[in-house]
Order: C-alpha cells, then structure tokens, then sequence
C-alpha cells in the first residue's frame, strides 16, 4: 500500500478528511500538492490524470483513480478494515453516512472556492459577501445537526459512540475550515466538543493543513 | 417494511433518487408530499420531523429519522440486498460512489432550490442568470463524468456493468432535472444512452416526478 499518490491542497478541506482517513488506517503515501489558488488543478498535467481537475484524487498502485473523498474514505475502509470508520449495524451506518452528508452534501459544496469565485466574478460579491455567504450555509446545516447530536443517544465521545468514524472526519474538516471564514462556533457545544476530541488525535493533527508542505 | 414514511417532493432530484431505490427494492412507503415552492419544508410541523427541514427523509417503523439520499439508498441496500445497487467488489464499489457523488456532492448541491433562491434574493439574480447557474455546473460535472464513463472498461449497458445501480440512480434523476433548464445533452452521448435505459425501467418510471400524487 505504499504506492498510493494524493492529489491533494493542504487547505482544501474534502483533502484534509482522506488525509485524516489515511493516517487513521496507517497508510502511507505520497502527497501530490495542487495550489488551487494558482490554478494548478486545472493544468493539463493533472487534468490528464483526473478530468475533473478537482482534488482530492487518490491514485492506486496498478493506476486506478478514485475521487469524491466520501467514496475515497469508504474505499480505504473497506481494504484497511482497522480501525473501522463505521459501525457494524445497518441502522448505525445510515446515521454516520447521514451526518457525514449534511456536511459533504449541505455545506461543503456550496461553500467550495469555486463556488465563492463565482459569486464574484458572476455577481459581483465582495470579501464581505462571501464572508456571509459561507457562514450561513454552515449555519444551516450546523443547527440541525447540533439538535441530532444534541439528542441522539447514539452520541458519544463523537459523532456516533466513543470512536471516531466518517461523520468525525467530516466534521472535523469542516469546523478547521470553518476558523478561516470566522464561523461562531459558540451555539455548537456539542460539535465543538467532538470537535476538540478529534484534534487531540495524533491522526487529525497530522493530517491538519498547517503541518502539510504546502502550507503557507 | 411496509410503514416506511417518505417526506418528499415531486420534482426534488435527491427525493427522485430514493424513490427509485425504494421502486427497485420493492419496498411500499407512505408518500408524504411537501410543496418546497410554497415553504411547507418549513413549518413547524415537518421540522419537528426533521430538523433540517430539507427532503427526502425517510422515517422507519421504530421512528428513526433517516435523512440524505444516498446515506438512505445505501440503507435500503443494506437490509434489502436484491437487487444489488453496489458491485460486490471495493474497487467497484469505489467507482459507483465516485460517479454518484460527482453528481450528488458537486452538482445537485449547488443547483438547489435554496441556492437558486438566495442567488436571487442576496444577489439579485433574475431568471436568465438562474439558468445559466444551473446550467454551467451541470456542464462542469458532466464533462469529466462522460469522459470517465466512455474511456472506462467497467462501464456497460449502465455506469457499471448491465445492471442499474446507485450511479444509475443519481444520473436519471439528474438528466431528468435538466430537463426543466434546458441543458443540452448533445455532449453527452454515453450519460444520455444511459439514461434512456434507466427510464425504460419500471422502477424509474414509477418513481418518476411527473408520475406522483403531488405532482402538478
């Protein structure tokens, strides 16, 4: 397994949750950095390796190309079974995916640099427009997921039991990208508990942007 | 299985998607419907449901809430394996969830109603604008994804192999969307092959938006 490459931005928060997944699982690899910023992903160097000229994209030893970081994670758990990011049953496996989605499917992609480039360049929003942009679609999906949190017995130490799993790594990315747009965090105890616990997990702290090569 | 509740909407792509999977599985279900243009996701009621107040959302018998289209696809897989929506193998099960999160985390997102809207309302976006949103995140999704369904080996009759799957699932309700924007498919040529196959299925039919008891 030594032979995995990740495209990968170190502040590209769906990058940092396969970071988190790989280190959890113990895998090492070769980190590939992409400056979105500079337009890097969309060079023909790596479109030719992914079309999408999107990272993450993790690229397999025999050359196989797998994108979309949910996919990639439940990937990574299927070949590296420890430590399980998601719970054995049915039921439990729907509400990780689930909580996992309000952030991967609600937030993230509405909040992606791209999107916020958009805005600007199409309708002509300023820093503090797409400030309050993102915040309040982190708002939007954050209140509800802190009220399932909140009141589901199925929490514990994180998002589900006292282990961390796929909703964790989401959350987790979200709430470090979250710092840069200045999100207030104070109606989310319960996220930022989760929050704190992941951080003080060696495997969330490695993979964190500022320790990545590219940081800046 | 027959006291399965799903909050839904005609026309919602994401609702689509698990009305589909329902159809395939043969599972009944108790259509709820909640009119999005007039707000009815919002009252009280249906937020004392779901606290995120979007659909699909599935409630079991037991009343556990269930929420996100593929975390509850990939549920109904699970206690009703037949017929299979993911290969049995992790590399294809890899490959289908990147092809439906392709559309699922970087297109239906970004085209919401909730996103259209507050492009009008923030931003004063009229209806051409609206269009062309839509259009050109479609258009940015769909490029690579055709690329990468016809260079792949693994695609078939479907996105994966001859029979329909989770892929399948997001691509026809997706297709069926652009439908109401307007997008030209002529670039398209395998996703549209592809879903006219879905659409000559039964369950797809049935599961159809113009086919439902809200449907106007």
């Amino acid at each position: 397994m030594s032979d995995l490459v990740l495209h990968n931005y170190y502040r590209s928060s769906t990058s940092y949750r396969v970071r988190i997944a790989l280190e959890m699982k113990g895998l090492s690899y070769t980190y590939v950095p992409h400056h979105l910023r500079h337009g890097e992903h969309l060079e023909p160097a790596y479109l030719a390796v992914n079309p999408q000229g999107l990272v993450p994209a993790l690229v397999l030893d025999d050359g196989t190309l797998l994108t979309q970081s949910l996919a990639i994670v439940e990937y990574l758990d299927e070949i590296a079974p420890e430590p399980p990011l998601l719970p054995k049953d049915a039921l439990g496996r729907a509400r990780v995916r689930m909580l996992a989605q309000m952030i991967a499917c609600d937030i993230h992609p509405v909040n992606n640099l791209r999107v916020l480039t958009s805005l600007r360049t199409l309708f002509g929003a300023g820093d503090e427009d797409v400030v309050n942009w993102f915040r309040h679609w982190v708002n939007e999906g954050f209140q509800p997921l802190e009220k399932i949190l909140a009141s589901s017995p199925e929490t514990g130490t994180f998002c589900h039991g006292d282990t961390p799993g796929l909703a964790d790594i989401c959350l987790a990315a979200q709430v470090t990208n979250n710092a840069r747009f200045g999100v207030d965090m104070t109606p989310y105890p319960v996220m930022s508990r989760i929050h704190a616990a992941c951080m003080a997990l060696p495997a969330f702290q490695k993979a964190a942007p500022q320790n990545q090569i590219d940081a800046e």
